[in-house]
């Protein structure tokens, strides 16, 4: 697939279907662009009415080129296209970028269209990039192609970006400059019909001329692969994204934009997670961040030295490096000392280091230099805010000069001065990142430390439990052979417990004597219920009995509850028999639970239960399958982790239980795929053996999936027998 | 005092007092700086070693100078203060502007020295700022004072700036000036040893040439006054402020700067809030929202509407303004009738209105005066995404035609273009807010509606409730008389009770009979707890007793909690007795609390209690004394206000209860303001009553305090006999 895309992206020769020179025309714009920046290849203008365009021997047909041609980039009006694609085919070219819009995001009938034309490239065997989208760009000087009809040329770099909105690639290439970020390779991926993001993911996973990937989605095309590719690729290369229609009003926005299905954001958010795609907010700090991670290493911890010349902006830096979770670094003995020496007596050697308003570019240099030194440090940020009699310039210009020695840390700079001062630091094409404030620098600097974390994490397994499928499916197919949907909470636990998952012990007991053997055998205290058709309400009538300490006081209420039934008129024959119940003791409950978000598959969540899951909401999700980082991850991220630790006296809670059982509903919902909703609500915190015990379960299927599913009561090919 | 401050910020005569010719000395800069900025009054320059100083005329002495001098601005060295001042006094000089360093800032010593200053000052009836401080700035062109030395200078406009750092004044003018807002007043305040932020406060509000005042801070010098001023002027004037000293790192680095006691930032949220100040968390959002406040009247609503010529940034604005809390409005059917008519097919006239790329001026025209037409919309956003064939400067312009002409509702503008467009868009001095990013535009926005619920809001009440001073008065001297600085739990719940506040019914009862008759009086379910100095754990030997629930009951426990005593080894005479204790049932417990704060007073804190309040924190907070509105807030604030209004088919409590509760507390503490700390933890709400009931308290004094306000048993003049 490489050289496929090779093609695409570093074409030695292109053919531009469509190529015109009437005023106006895109196929106009993109050859005059294609040419003035000019393409080290072999361009064929292709145009049925034209010797030439714009000054360029032009051709027919596709067909009529007679040298080969590696990619066409196409124009024509979309009633051209299948045919032009089908010449394209026959004359051998490998790639194709289609810039004429009118597919998918028209609706069915441009959708219908689009499948036809997909076909028809999978048959020829070629790659395509679009339709719907404003082409490619590959800045390299060894190929030098601008098939965009953007006003803009983006400088080079090793910076890749893909773009799911086409009209914003214009103003990607101006504030990709503004940032001094260089984009090696970009493209608008328009309609996603072939190539989509794991193409391209994959394809610069191994180029060495790309080192970070930007990303603007505004869906995801197959979430599951996206996620297992996206989760190798960042481990090499950071991806940083804006993924729009964050909020339901955006995504109704979005979908009607583009077509695309958008999904829930939590699920997004979990998905990108989980890929180790860094996700910003806007644009704005897309650029941020990957103007830092273009000038700056790793750091090896998330300790920050601040340098300034005024105290306010020092403390600004602090509140922010605080906020964005890093931490303030503690100057070694040996640096204070250093800095004391040399700077005045009024400047603060600690960290925020205040240089005072006299700081020269002598004292940013000593006191730099001086802080790098310090292993304390992992990183630094220099703040200047100009005064009278320093030309900031200077300073930015020593800052650079530094940083051309000392490569080992990031040195992040913060210029409290007008923004024409940036447009000449611009012209210094420096390798520092400089902001205009300390909010925004910290921000994008506790990035770098994201992703060290991300790299420095183990990949994480799917672990597999020794479980009882069996034992699950066939209460499944009871359930679909009642036509349920829905498993009764008995039935939930037992599938639970099929899996191994630590559920509240129970059993049914049809009269006194069977209730003791069975509480003898679960242990006390026990909680005994009323089971009856006849009795509706079982609390009304004091059918619920909760803390029976003993066989004896068992016995005792059992004779006590048959007399309370008699007196609200009902006898002791209306009663079925008894559920006794595990108790299980314990104020802490929590929540686990799998829904199906329509475009990213199962849905994981863990956190606080009981009354406060729907007002309180601390919850942590991730798309299953979870690996057991994953899980760890989820436990530990919710605010209610600290109770589960043991806050208040508390016993701490069997911490590798509650994340084995996260695993093992993964595990249920790998294997019952249709399986649409489930909820552990409580899983209560027994204080007695700390483990989390489902007390309370439900779960739903996807009738018709797991009909298909389960279908056969014999030994078939499809391997539901086992 | 507005005339003494008009002797500072508006003089028809200044002296300044340290005025050479030196280069590179202060006293030149700021002298340089006045002459050509061209200030318009009468200017003294005062050095006793020349006769004039950059051209002018000058005096040795202050005293010299035949003529009036309203204000004088010092920059001798620290040690000749003292003097100037005198002889400025003994002149008759109104105001000062001291620059000179070396107080407060530098320690204790420093410290001593500015209180004798600021007490000469005083003796002498003038008003001073400073000292260490940059100067102050009145663009108004019939004054036209500049007294700093930064190197740059404002624009005029109708904007006051106090800034608690110098420093950061020479950052203010420039980025001002990058966001087109105009400084009419700036002050550098120092130290603040005599005029505030009150001063400027109070002087500002009452000064029809500014109509929005910016602050930078580090700390509040009086917060109960501050506050009271603020709320005030905040109903007529937006203040927005940067408060920094966020973090705990940022506060320690911010006390080491200007010696200022930095508060907790809760209780600084919390006053800022309850002072209606907008609090921004840096200098660029801080002018990002000056920006909207200058162009954009306050909206009728938070409904917005979004135009946009591509669909990525309508996606990510509709994104930003759910985020900020506005809402994305509804449009008319006539307006999508009008859009339809005018926009191309493929144009989506929903909100997002996307007029698609082929927009031009004509279109941005006709669509921005539909949509303003539309009184679903409160306010809009419009977005140009720079494409080729339309200049975005040309539509820039035609924005700003339609804004004079409409001005009823906020037009905020977002071009996505190079930041260069930016430095042209600039020179027109548009009257609209325009952004590069549709997020920032978003937050800004967001804040003209903030500001619009703080007007309409009413100002709110301190009601004064009937309550028992009296009696809670004796219990805590008996406290103290036995040298207690913490109540016990029944002392706090009686003085609780006697501010009216609804507490746990509990009585001591001797015996059984005593303790049958208190539960009838109480009501039932009771619990009975043991009461006795030699047994410790009282819980281990079954002596908390729940859920009692007759007369019956209590006497058949309270015979087997003797004989269980007698089993674990004490004989009854080893009690002494029960407490018999009303028995809340409900499952929602909240938490109400006073801490008090070194800088900011008695803070006033309610939300989830029971395990979960360190965890959760789902707290809301208020500087206490509370008005109606302060507590209504803090109950609706928090996340748990759902469950306390009834989500999940419980009882909705009695909020009107619960915000009373609140009001009474503040009562108590502003009665005793020597208590340090109250705790009633839980409030639980009952499910039979819906009230929330302290069923636990905790009260601490600080003991010196409390006795001296206490101190006396005899009728005396200090009030504390009642």
């Amino acid at each position: 697939m490489a050289n496929q895309l090779d093609a695409i992206m570093k074409p030695k020769s292109i053919a531009v279907i469509g190529a015109s020179e009437r005023a106006g025309a895109i196929g106009r714009e993109l050859t005059n662009k294609m040419l003035s920046y000019g393409y080290k290849g072999e361009l064929y203008p292709v145009n049925p009415k034209a010797e030439t365009i714009l000054g360029v021997k032009a051709y027919k047909n596709v067909m009529d080129i007679p040298n080969p041609v590696d990619l066409a980039v196409i124009v024509v009006p979309r009633d051209f296209v299948y045919q032009v694609v089908d010449e394209c085919g026959k004359k051998g070219v490998k790639g194709l970028v289609i810039i004429t819009a009118g597919y998918k995001e028209t609706g069915h009938e441009g959708a219908e269209l689009e499948d036809k034309l997909v076909e028809l490239i999978k048959q020829h065997g070629m790659r395509a990039i679009g339709p719907n989208c404003v082409g490619i760009v590959n800045t390299d000087p060894a190929i030098h192609l601008d098939s965009t009809f953007i006003e803009a040329f983006p400088y080079e770099g090793k910076t890749a970006f893909i773009s799911q909105s086409g009209a914003l690639g214009g103003a990607i290439f101006n504030i990709a400059k503004d940032f001094n970020v260089g984009l090696g390779q970009f493209v608008s991926v328009g309609n996603k019909a072939d190539v989509n993001d794991e193409t391209l993911l994959e394809y610069w996973s191994e180029d060495a001329e790309i080192d970070q990937i930007l990303f603007y989605l505004e869906s995801i095309s197959s979430p599951a692969s996206f996620r297992k590719l996206a989760a190798k690729v960042t481990k090499k290369k950071p991806i940083i994204a804006v993924k729009s229609g964050r909020s339901s009003a955006g995504a109704k926005a979005a979908s009607s934009h583009t077509g695309a299905l958008a999904g829930a954001d939590l699920a997004a958010d979990a998905l990108l997670k989980q890929s180790g795609i860094i996700r910003v907010n806007s644009i704005l700090e897309l650029f941020e961040v990957a103007q830092v991670f273009t000038h700056c290493p790793l750091p090896k911890g998330n300790k920050v030295a601040i340098i300034t010349n005024a105290g306010g902006p020092g403390i600004m830096a602090t509140d922010a490096i605080c906020e964005f979770g890093l931490e303030i670094a503690q100057l070694s003995e040996k640096t204070t000392q250093t800095l004391r020496a040399n700077l005045p007596p009024a400047a603060s050697v600690r960290n925020p280091v205040d240089m005072i308003a006299s700081a020269n570019v002598k004292d940013y240099v000593t006191t730099l230099e001086t802080i790098l030194d310090d292993e304390n440090v992992d990183a630094v940020m220099v703040i200047n805010l100009p005064l009278v009699g320093v030309d900031p310039l200077e300073i930015a210009k020593a800052v650079v000069e530094i940083r051309n020695r000392r490569t080992e840390k990031p040195i992040v700079s913060v210029f409290m001065a007008k923004a024409d001062f940036f447009n000449d630091l611009n012209k210094l094409k420096a390798n520092v990142p400089f902001f205009q404030y300390p909010e925004s620098a910290a921000k994008a600097m506790s990035k770098l430390d994201v992703q060290r974390r991300w790299v420095e994490k183990p990949v994480g397994n799917e672990p597999t439990f020794n479980v009882d499928t069996e034992k699950a499916k066939e209460i499944i197919k009871k359930s679909l052979s009642e036509n349920r949907d829905q498993l009764t909470t008995l039935e939930s636990i037992d599938v639970l417990e099929a899996y191994g998952i630590r559920t509240c012990k129970y059993a049914f007991a049809a009269n006194v004597d069977e209730a003791a053997a069975e509480a003898n055998k679960i242990g006390y205290p026990v909680v005994m219920k009323i089971t009856s058709t006849k009795i509706s309400h079982k609390t009304e009538v004091g059918g619920v009995i909760v803390n029976i300490a003993s066989e004896a006081d068992l016995r005792n209420e059992f004779k006590g509850l048959i007399e309370r039934l008699q007196t609200y008129g009902y006898s002791a024959s209306d009663l079925d028999g008894v559920i006794v119940q595990e108790m299980v003791k314990g104020n802490r409950e929590m929540v686990c639970g799998i829904a199906t978000d329509p475009q990213y598959g199962h849905m994981m969540m863990f956190g606080l239960g009981g009354i406060y899951i729907e007002t309180i909401k601390d919850i942590s999700f991730r798309i299953a399958p979870l690996t057991d980082i994953d899980a760890k991850e989820m436990v530990e991220s919710v605010k209610a982790y600290k109770i589960l630790k043991g806050a208040r006296g508390a016993v701490p809670a069997n911490i590798p239980q509650i994340e084995e059982t996260l695993l093992r509903l993964s595990q249920l919902v790998k294997d019952f795929s249709f399986i649409k909703e489930l909820d552990i609500n409580p899983l209560k915190i027994s204080d007695k053996t700390a483990e989390g015990v489902a007390v309370d379960g439900r779960i739903q299927v996807d009738m018709e999936a797991a009909k298909k599913a389960l279908s056969c009561d014999c030994c078939c090919s499809n391997g539901c027998c086992g």
